[in-house]
């Protein structure tokens, strides 16, 4: 018997920031979910009191679903008819409106960075450290509270990293990225500054890519929060590809592996998420390809409907120990694919919390 | 009084695999040339026989030169009205070709990857190891000789380290490419393979990328030549950018000075080609950039008519000491303009050659 | 009682091209098809004897389905196990090896262009001229068969246009066609010659798109076959987009209908498909979208999984009638998808066919 | 003895709008003009007082100007160190400001539209229409003068059609453009929006594409000004290619010429700027190419440094006469080299204007 046979009626779920393009690819990826259902749109004072069909520019591949097209978009004030929320708030509102809605009882999911790194919100990855999850019982907001995930660019990252660190101890990492358009928003990225062109820059986002595996690969002991302790070294970049972040990395560990341990802890690798059977949970997390010219964005972002990470061309690094390639989708597995399977976590975990 | 002056008529010139990418390059960059003149094109026998203008299928982004248009296409047999050939040849034939035009008397100035690891070859960019060129002394080929560029990744790369190696000292080098599809000649890239999308591995380029600094940087004593000693790793990533290499750098010094220290380092930094006044010597081999989101591609790459390496982004480390990004263009720079270049530093330091 | 219900073992199907662009397409569609499944795969002398993994070199987005990996790659000829085969050879060895196969008995389902003009060959879009299927009986191969898809730039095109003719009578019909790089199979376009660029011409293009839709939207009498009778001018021009070919299109009819009445004539049209129920017809074959800014390839191209027609812009023209945009999946609806929807139909009126 | 000599020092121009796109390529291609020189920098007040340096957001290719860099940038109004200035501005704030310049006595070379169709205001492409040129005698702006030049899509058009208009006559005239992103200005186009993909619409374009024409290619009659009459239906896209609009024309003409005809139409014609030997005034206005694929904005926008409009494909159209493809660079002949031209002519007739 799976959660998804015990949950007999769907959990209703809002969005905050519902008209962006994380928004969209929320309402996109919960039109058909099994275990909830979107009964409320919030987005800026500008949007509200119109249809959603009407206030959203929306660029998704697929037409808006029916349902939702004609929801009302309120407001971002905490009055929506649901208790989860999902927030794709931009990061210049999210850190205060989320705290308003954690303090007046709702469970904030959010995809916005501005409380990643609060002492009491886990940054959850939940093949990674499920466990953080706890967190939440530490946390001000009476009976809400706000759980997060990481950036695009550290999510696929930490999670091919997780089996290589449990097994072999990660020293260092270096890690160079190049990241796809969507990651930008939308409009984001002139496409007079990309076509034909790479920006060798994303503001701010390599201390993110540099603080955030650190945390999420911390001890949590009782209420005692330890940092895994290993240097990292991040050049973010964004170049011409509209989704999948591609990064190449280079990693020391503290007992260095045969290439042969390493694929094979890959292979092998498995987590709660796939134990639970979330339905978001790909069912493979990570792919390793033999082939030489693999992962690439194209071919292999919608591995596991966009939720499985693809590493290949594995090799010996001449300076620290080994060399890769991450793919992962950034939208999905580094943004609203991210949130939902942690909402998924949070249900599975907390039955009765929606 | 510069060498320009003293060059009455013009040196006629060859080129063998002229109607590829790499001589289309060698043309567009030669028509206009004060020191050399094309007298002779030659290319594989599917051509020898057409007019130039019939052979080639051109696209270059200005048109085939008058001049160029209307000259026959000879085979690549060594008996061509010049003493001095451009090699644009495919490595495929390249490797005995080259040394049959060298035996028979030839100067081969060569962009391709053959002869670039023989003991008594010089792997030149003039602005580093001008000295290496007293190589040819030594050479097996009687009145011929032949001389390399570096492949079009290393050359940028190893010019923007030049003035931090005599310096600094490197102990060690990280580099992760971004490479320009032009890298790949013609056809090249399919474009489904490109478009929306990057390739993670260009097959061999890594190898290179690890193996030819060590060279150019290496020291020349009587005739016992010394690689230079320090540790590289290299990723070598496509993506989709017409022209220009993009490359993340991280460097270990064996003495670690301050970035003031670097910056100051490349924006002093003028080697033999420009004291020389060489036709092709960019004024400035190396630009610094202090914005944050320089260099680009396509923004900066034709500067110095595509001769200029340009760096930006100059940041600490946390694994070695510094991390930057250079960029270069990738068939000026990095092949034909880099080949010309070396044709001119030979023409210079041994007069009458031509 | 759908037709899917009479069927109750899989119908077996073979591949003639199966490693090529149209073939690897054919593969992608037919995994998981309800009525077909694939028995047998051929392709060129080179890879006959592979397994389809080593045969192919594989560019789908999806991995090649795991039943389909295994299997052997025959070359082409006629002795495959099964009734049905797809062709999705090149143009240059499609016309004698189609022959053979359907004189050897075999029902051919042609994506080629070699045969579209034989006289009693239909060239087929289910939904256009179902009844053309009639001149098989015709054919001169026995108990075989060749039936064909048109090119991937007029079946949009005529499919937009075969309400419209039904009612108001086409008279003149100019089109200008945006067409997509996967039109021209890999490596195709190379990434040089579209990436920053496009091309004006797609070479005998133009002449399929003048020629094709007078012979589709033509009427068979008896055994006489009666060519639609309007002038067609067509541009065909390559443009960086990876899928989705955009036509602009005026029409003048013989009868001029209102703006309304046009676009009433989109959003009623259905056809035999629908009434079948053929697994791949879309439930709307033609989706007017009244935004000003659609359709878009991006966007839009895969409506009703890639088989729908999108249509927008319609605007009176000052020159002929009116003016609009068509847009089609090229490699869906215009290629492989045609095809398998010709063999639905082809099932599902001559049951027992395979 | 050209103008050139008669001109011995420069003459001062402002730029209002510089810090724009059309501004930026004003400043890069007056940089080195022989008879104008940048003497002030005007734009949005949110940029005076700064330098031009700190203001603008500069992205052409060249570096900005050296002796451009630290002039200051004051706002818009009527007080400039120059008689010419050159507008880029928005149309948005344009069609004010430019009066407000007018009446104050200046000379107004304008880019935008606002002014276009003022009944009074040459709409001035200098090989076409230099005897509008006579209109600014009769405007209502004292010393003052405002001219303007037609919209990107229109100029490359109607310089081609300029030669057969005048022999055979225009009747009617079908143009479906394919326009660069550098045409939306910057930002502009969103990357999100236009890779992998291409959009069917410019607001607004179709408009100006089908009337400017007919007031350029009019009749002035002493002060009687009368519009050509011939058909006109545009239909225009974008599509991602950096600069250099590509338009698909098919025309019919009173008189039905041979191709041989119209091409030497082209090959022969010459115009008043090439007679006047104008500074930027290409040595050949139209080059017709006889290759298949002939032209391509990479390859041909360039050709005569951008001023030059390129002709290729001419074959007859099964609906009225002809077609043919036209490129011509967006933001040089369509925009700033093309209002540079319009002043150079204007110098030219009225000597001592600036």
């Amino acid at each position: 018997m799976t959660h998804k046979n015990q949950i007999t009626s769907k959990i209703p779920v809002g969005i905050l920031g519902s008209t962006g393009s994380v928004g969209q690819k929320f309402i996109e990826l919960l039109a058909e979910h099994p275990w909830f259902e979107i009964t409320a749109l919030a987005a800026s004072e500008r949007s509200a009191g119109k249809s959603y069909r009407d206030a959203a520019h929306w660029f998704m591949s697929s037409p808006i679903p029916e349902k939702i097209a004609d929801l009302p978009v309120s407001d971002c004030t905490p009055n929506l008819p649901c208790r989860i929320v999902f927030s794709g708030l931009d990061a210049s509102v999210a850190g205060k409106i989320e705290t308003e809605f954690a303090k007046a009882g709702y469970i904030v999911v959010s995809n916005s960075k501005n409380h990643r790194f609060d002492s009491d919100v886990p940054l959850l990855i939940p093949e990674v450290n499920p466990d953080h999850l706890a967190l939440i019982r530490t946390q001000q907001y009476g009976k809400g509270a706000i759980i997060t995930n990481p950036n695009c660019a550290t999510t696929g990252l930490v999670l091919a990293l997780k089996p290589l660190n449990d097994l072999f101890g990660l020293e260092a990492l270096n890690v160079v990225t190049m990241q796809a358009i969507s990651g930008a928003g939308y409009p984001g990225v002139a496409s007079l500054d990309i076509i034909d062109n790479m920006i060798p820059v994303i503001r701010n986002e390599e201390e993110k890519v540099e603080s955030e595996p650190l945390k999420i690969l911390g001890r949590l002991n009782e209420n005692h929060f330890e940092p895994a302790n290993f240097k990292i070294s991040a050049a973010c970049n964004r170049i011409a590809v509209t989704d999948g972040h591609t990064e190449c990395v280079s990693v020391k560990f503290r007992k260095k592996p045969s290439a042969q341990e390493i694929i094979g802890a890959w292979d092998r690798f498995s987590a709660e998420p796939q134990y639970l059977n979330l339905p978001s949970a790909p069912k493979q997390p990570i792919h390793y390809f033999s082939e030489d010219d693999a992962p690439q964005p194209k071919l292999h972002r919608m591995l596991g409907n966009g939720m499985t990470v693809s590493v290949g061309r594995l090799r010996e690094c001449p300076i620290l120990d080994y060399k890769f390639v991450v793919l992962s989708h950034n939208t999905i597995r580094g943004a609203a694919g991210g949130a939902i399977l942690n909402a998924e976590l949070l249900v599975s975990k907390f039955p009765g919390i929606g």
